[in-house]
């Protein structure tokens, strides 16, 4: 069967959705939106369900003089009218009943995705509606496109919405991040133990990669330290013997981001190095104490800023706590620290059984050099659980490099 | 030194440029545009040169709820007032002399990035400048922000004179893509040893995916069909026992991508086969006769049509060639066959030495299945190389699956 002879077709009884359809909805409704027009890879992926992101352009979006632009349009309350503008070869998705959207429409470029969502709006007599778009995720041309068809219209932000509704993870979820997380901190100490004194940076971080990809996982980065520079970037700096080194990788299962950071050392960590790392590791695990649900963000740093104070490097040191999932940096939103400013403060409010927090203390050592943990910690009803908790103290380097 | 204590400065002699500064500034002149801002990240990568992509935001972009937005701002034929707006992490890069712009800007988020830009516009007294943008990858939150800010600039789409900038390939580029072509092949040939009758789809291209990987490559995708299937998604499908399979995959080096299909077959291909895929390496082979410096994009229609018309199945085969490079299609736009509607079309025009092709045939065969080969040819002075050239035959499957 050639896919380009089939049609696709809409409308019938509403679909189960693979998200929370009443949350969305009352969040919608909250903001005002009538309509979504969602753009984003990851809140494509989360409203698809299933863990879907289309194989073709997972990692790039050119092609010829535009670009890939899925559009998922939601009707508030209206799961039935939904619609998917996607890339023609997408079709080969839609045979395998990936999608649970009535209606599948194909595009080419940023301008006729959004022609194909237009004309889904208006075949729907939503011209007046407020649609909530993701402002840094649509693509000016596309935005322009679509104000200028629907004048009536009312276009807003709708990230804040998107983001709320991802906040608390499923147990699916959480079970792709928990893997992400092991396999990250699994690959770290795979590459620590192959590398040692006369290894680069940039060695280093091309075997992690072939070790996270070689556990299934997506390699995103690595920010990597030796020595006494603070810079994180990979390069040829040379790993020498004795050498604290910091490695801080990201990488995804499914689009579900392990964000860790691990220490490593070539030879033998001396007393002093183990002293800073154990005060690091005392404000990390301050941190997790109050965590629980119903316990409040904000009592997460008054549990850690209680040891950092006291802490022979307080002046210096650097605590933060933000959500993870499909972003590294999301919901709940802790700490205005986080390097993306935040308009919203989630520091007040309760935690939820589901939320997954990234737990991080930085100790910038003028000296020692630069030393980090970060964790993966999921809030639970009762308490908290460590995703890939293993490998928290001095990793000693494997056999000195053959060169 | 901690970075976050570096100024960054301006201003002085004109840099050396990583690409051809006069051909930018001509074809911005031919276009109007007095000033670029650049967003893409092919584009950034081109124009900041070096292979550069920055490392942490190779993958992904979305941090928080605003996104990664590098910003080059190049002024037409003043290479010392070019200014990068980069993420703060980026000053790693800049202590490593990855810039050659004199002026680099941090900055979070799309607004950010952007109040970032406009303020070195204001700087340098060009508020009534014609400013080129890429409307496909700048998002609208930044472009409206550009806009607001600067009401008396003429903001334009500078995709095409970006595009045709790159159109003709330096030694350094053609190492990559050559590079990047033959481990694709390499990948595909290992992938097809290690499987046979039993394997799914799916189970095929996490091979290809680690194969790529451990060749040093970024895996982007693969489409792949088995049987008679004309469905190219990854999926649990089985190869059977005679069952031909195609497999056309793109995986980049540094940002460059190699992007190639070759036919495999679980056990002995039959007569029929043979004969498919000959009829295919005709065509193939007639497009590139015509192929040097010089020689029209429309030759190598007219070779391959004149092949085509007369082949048994020519009223189902579809043949394609287009420009690659750091986008799988790119200039020379020399078809309207190709998936994204071209504007433009560089058939009439001569290839020029360095113009890298992609050069395709299918045959989406209805009883046998979906036979394809994909090339990668680049234009020299005297006639063309292939790139990746081997494996074009039937590659035979590797040990039966062990389940």
């Amino acid at each position: 069967m050639d896919a380009r002879d089939e049609k696709a077709t809409g409308g019938g009884a509403a679909p189960a959705l693979p998200f929370d359809g009443p949350h969305l909805d009352a969040l919608m409704e909250r903001a005002g939106i009538d309509v979504l027009v969602v753009s984003s890879k990851h809140n494509v992926q989360y409203l698809v369900g299933g863990a879907y992101r289309f194989f073709f352009f997972s990692h790039f979006d050119a092609i010829g003089l535009s670009r890939y632009l899925p559009l998922l349009v939601y009707v508030r309350g209206k799961p039935e009218d939904a619609a998917y503008v996607g890339n023609p070869m997408e079709n080969y998705e839609r045979e395998l009943g990936k999608f649970w959207m009535p209606e599948f429409v194909r595009a080419w470029g940023s301008l006729g995705s959004m022609a194909a969502a237009v004309e889904r709006i208006r075949k729907l007599g939503r011209e007046g509606a407020t649609i909530g778009v993701e402002r840094a995720f649509l693509p000016a041309d596309a935005e322009e496109l679509l104000r200028k068809e629907l004048p009536a219209a009312r276009i807003v932000d709708a990230t804040i919405p998107l983001e709320r509704l991802r906040a608390v993870k499923t147990p699916e979820e959480l079970g792709y991040l928990r893997l992400a997380s092991e396999r990250v901190v699994e690959s770290m100490l795979a590459a620590i133990a192959q590398h040692g004194p006369g290894s680069t940076k940039a060695e280093i971080v091309e075997t992690l990669r072939r070790e996270e990809v070689s556990r299934g996982l997506t390699f995103e980065y690595c920010l990597i330290t030796a020595g006494t520079s603070l810079n994180r970037a990979p390069s040829d700096q040379v790993w020498r013997e004795g050498d604290p080194m910091s490695i801080d990788s990201g990488g995804n299962y499914k689009g579900y981001i392990g964000d860790l950071c691990r220490m490593a050392v070539a030879g033998e960590p001396d007393a002093e190095l183990e002293d800073l790392l154990a005060e690091i590791e005392a404000i990390q695990m301050a941190a997790r104490v109050p965590i629980r649900a119903g316990a409040l963000g904000g009592d997460i740093f008054a549990s850690a800023g209680e040891v950092l104070r006291t802490s022979p490097n307080g002046n210096i040191l650097d605590f933060v706590a933000h959500g993870m999932g499909l972003i590294s940096h999301e919901a709940p939103r802790l700490t205005d620290a986080a390097p993306v400013p935040y308009p919203g403060d989630d520091a007040g409010q309760p935690l939820q059984a589901g939320m997954v927090l990234s737990i991080e203390t930085t100790l910038p050592h003028p000296r020692r050099g630069y030393i980090k943990i970060e964790d993966t910690v999921v809030v639970t009803e009762d308490g908290w659980e460590a995703f890939g908790d293993g490998g928290r103290g001095w990793n000693r380097s494997g056999a000195a490099a053959k060169a």
